[in-house]
């Protein structure tokens, strides 16, 4: 099949630096971070606004894209589970859905709250909530 | 900035052919799709199961890229907006994010209700719902 090109946005910027210490999920301790995008994407920023939730996509580029199964959460008492039946990073094409609150806007730089990504996590898209269809 | 290849899984069979005659949303008269993915990601779909709500990743091969500013769904009246505060397809990575029920699975065919994708869509990534992070 056609392969396709990503082209990154812009970086994450945390103090989260090693996959081992990061949480699964935001609820579980994420740190604040900063969207930092790069200057030639400001159009597409604007309309994003402070205090809105947004949904980011970011590329997992430290992930095992050869990983199909896994035990979920990584307790191997649970079963063995097809990637696509669990949020593991760790996937044919990882990419990280991150639903955050947006706490402030400056130029191209966006901080957010609660970031389950590492730093320097490349950004790929955001997206508003959709009540129907998130 | 680093580039990063994607490698589509499957693809989307629909009736649906043509942008212009798409829905913008699933609720706008979205037909059933099947999501037809390659063999060798057989194992990663184990742990899907008929009667359930997951996400569906896609990749817009048919988007305009280029584009960073667009009036929300095509309305002249409505200013023009960044793309990443919009559901528009035409943005830089042109993913598309799907909430589908899932009808029947046939081996690495998926049958899925309302998806809004046209036929032959690049299927990149399945996830389940999280309750509190979607």
């Amino acid at each position: 099949m056609t392969a396709y090109m990503l082209r990154p946005i812009g970086r994450v910027e945390s103090p989260l630096t090693e996959r081992a210490a990061a949480p699964r999920q935001p609820d579980e301790g994420a740190p604040d971070a900063w969207l930092v995008f790069d200057d030639r994407y400001a159009p597409a920023l604007d309309g994003l606004a402070a205090g809105t939730d947004v949904l980011v996509l970011t590329w997992l580029d430290r992930a095992d894209r050869d990983t199909l199964t896994v035990h979920p959460r990584g307790d191997t008492g649970r079963p063995l589970t097809g990637v696509l039946a669990t949020r593991a990073p760790d996937r044919p094409n990882p990419i990280g859905l991150h639903t955050v609150h947006i706490l402030d806007i400056a130029g191209t730089r966006v901080h957010v709250r609660s970031l389950e990504a590492l730093d320097a996590t490349p950004v790929l898209d955001v997206k508003p909530l959709l009540t129907a269809h998130r």
